[in-house]
């Protein structure tokens, strides 16, 4: 069985551009005990990829170079030499960015079509909305009455935060780019407000939109959105950190003056907690609740969700590209196979 | 009765100095139900004092202008309107810089000189004491094995923190300013590693004295101790924040280039928690086993404190000014009275 796969050719420097990528086609092994040859259906383009595309030192390997692009992927089963899938199951498993993989049968995970729709298991039933849900609820902890502020907020993950902030009681502040998303956001998504942050007066909307401070704010943009929240935290404001989007194709730190003292005496002086996570750290304990909480909830219309279908593995690259920038809108799933 | 006083004649540009502050004596009020006249006998100098001599926004108000420096003061009651204090009593008051105060006495804590040499209540028995104990074992979390790092580790702080580290089975590494402070935190203290942050391979001498990475940073000081510490962070450190010292007395940020989103990508990629605190806040819940365990610590010979006593109010000006830049070795009280 053959695989056509999008492998990483060189490192980028800033955004990535078409050369860092390129296709080709290989022979994939046969199956050793335990193993699963996979079909991929939906391949999930997120931001932490753009990461694994560097060497910095980070919580998890870059993707060497002539390998795959990692991913995670809802896939049927082709074949199996492991009893606990069959051929023809739907599965989440981490293919990558390609057509066809091999991999280990105790990673992968069945999904039940009839329950929800398997490509909601790269999104609001998978990563993304498990990171808003353990980065929220855990570290974030919205009491009644507070203010949560998340960027970003079309995305899987930001709208998950705003529909949760909501659910507990709080008042949930979007910020997205544009008046299409900006809309959505408060027509579809239900938020209190929401705030777009190519708008020049920004910052001052920030403010009028969040009259009583922010209590928690989500982290999963940085840049210009971080520099108006910053000022409008109250004290014991919470700061989960999952991402920072849009410092990700930086080559350079920005000129001065340097405000990490700055910031380091607004954690003290407002009794700030920021706490850096990966959502994998609370997988063990949360994840079983995470998809019950989900599905009750999407079942009761209290959580929706918004998808980006783009067909063919062929659009990955640019598709990838424009998650970077913000082109897409909802979760960004490339459809590989039908 | 009358009360001389050192009053805040203007706000500090920078380092205080001599002429923002004033000597005055005025008359007390006569004392009004709940209330007891109070000498003071000690007066604890302390750098958050710092903060209060500026009018930017902050956990406490700042002092006005003409009114006597705040200050925790070991007092003796004169008299009295209440009766759960008694003439004689000796107290742990708020009388701040003079000679007499007039206080409630809801406020005032009796000490028992039998138990614990009053002083104390200022320093390793008191606020600064507390300040250790829950920040960092309510933040710092320190596990046996892992490394932990506080800076002015003389202080009465940072002295805590690291035999409290000890106690809890963690490697204690303190930071302090000349050999005299380093020897100091090994041979008195019993801190595993002591490094002179004032050496010219300090940070060298601190990746050396930290093999294994750094789980836990009390920060108390900021400024280089901050930078030299951020490299060796390990995945999941926690830094307890009670203090920037080293910039109180800053007048603009430093050159660039901006490193705060640098900091923050760091707080991603190594899911650290950073938390600003004041121990105000955990007084209700913990500061009767803080006392209880401490004492009991002291009279075991595992805590230890050291105090630097300086005779007069007339030189708390200077004294101030020295803590500022770490001229005391210890807990510096003035001795007011006998």
């Amino acid at each position: 069985m053959q695989s056509t796969r999008i492998v990483l050719a060189s490192r980028p420097t800033g955004m990535p551009t078409a050369e860092n990528f390129r296709t080709e086609t290989v022979e994939l092994p046969a199956l050793a005990p335990g193993e699963a040859l996979l079909q991929t259906l939906y391949l999930s383009l997120d931001p932490y990829m753009r990461g694994r595309m560097s060497d910095a030192p980070s919580y998890a390997p870059p993707v060497r170079i002539g390998q795959p692009m990692v991913g995670a992927t809802v896939s049927r089963v082709l074949e199996t030499t492991d009893d606990t899938v069959r051929s023809g199951d739907i599965v989440l498993g981490y293919g990558g960015w390609q057509t066809h993989s091999v991999e280990p049968v105790r990673i992968l995970r069945r999904l039940d079509p009839a329950a929800a729709p398997p490509r909601t298991a790269l999104g609001v039933l998978g990563m993304p909305g498990f990171t808003a849900y353990s980065g929220l609820l855990t570290i974030g902890r919205p009491q009644p009455g507070e203010t949560v502020v998340v960027a970003a907020a079309t995305g899987p993950v930001g709208a998950t935060v705003g529909q949760l902030a909501k659910i507990r009681g709080a008042r949930a502040v979007g910020i997205a780019g544009g008046p299409k998303k900006v809309a959505l956001l408060r027509d579809y998504f239900g938020f209190d407000a929401a705030v777009d942050h190519r708008a020049p007066d920004f910052a001052e909307q920030l403010a009028a939109a969040t009259p009583d401070g922010i209590d928690v704010y989500f982290e999963n943009v940085g840049g210009a959105v971080f520099d108006a929240v910053l000022p409008r935290l109250n004290r014991y404001a919470r700061i989960p950190v999952c991402g920072l989007i849009a410092g990700y194709n930086d080559t350079e730190l920005p000129p001065g003056p340097d405000r990490l003292g700055l910031f380091m005496s607004m954690v003290l002086r407002r009794s700030l907690t920021v706490r850096g996570f990966i959502q994998t750290e609370f997988a063990a304990e949360q994840y079983p609740a995470f998809l019950a909480d989900t599905a009750g909830w999407i079942a009761e219309g209290r959580m929706k969700y918004l998808e980006d279908v783009v067909d063919g593995l062929d659009n990955a690259v640019e598709a990838f590209r424009g998650l970077l920038v913000g082109r897409n809108l909802g979760k960004l799933v490339i459809k590989v196979a039908d």
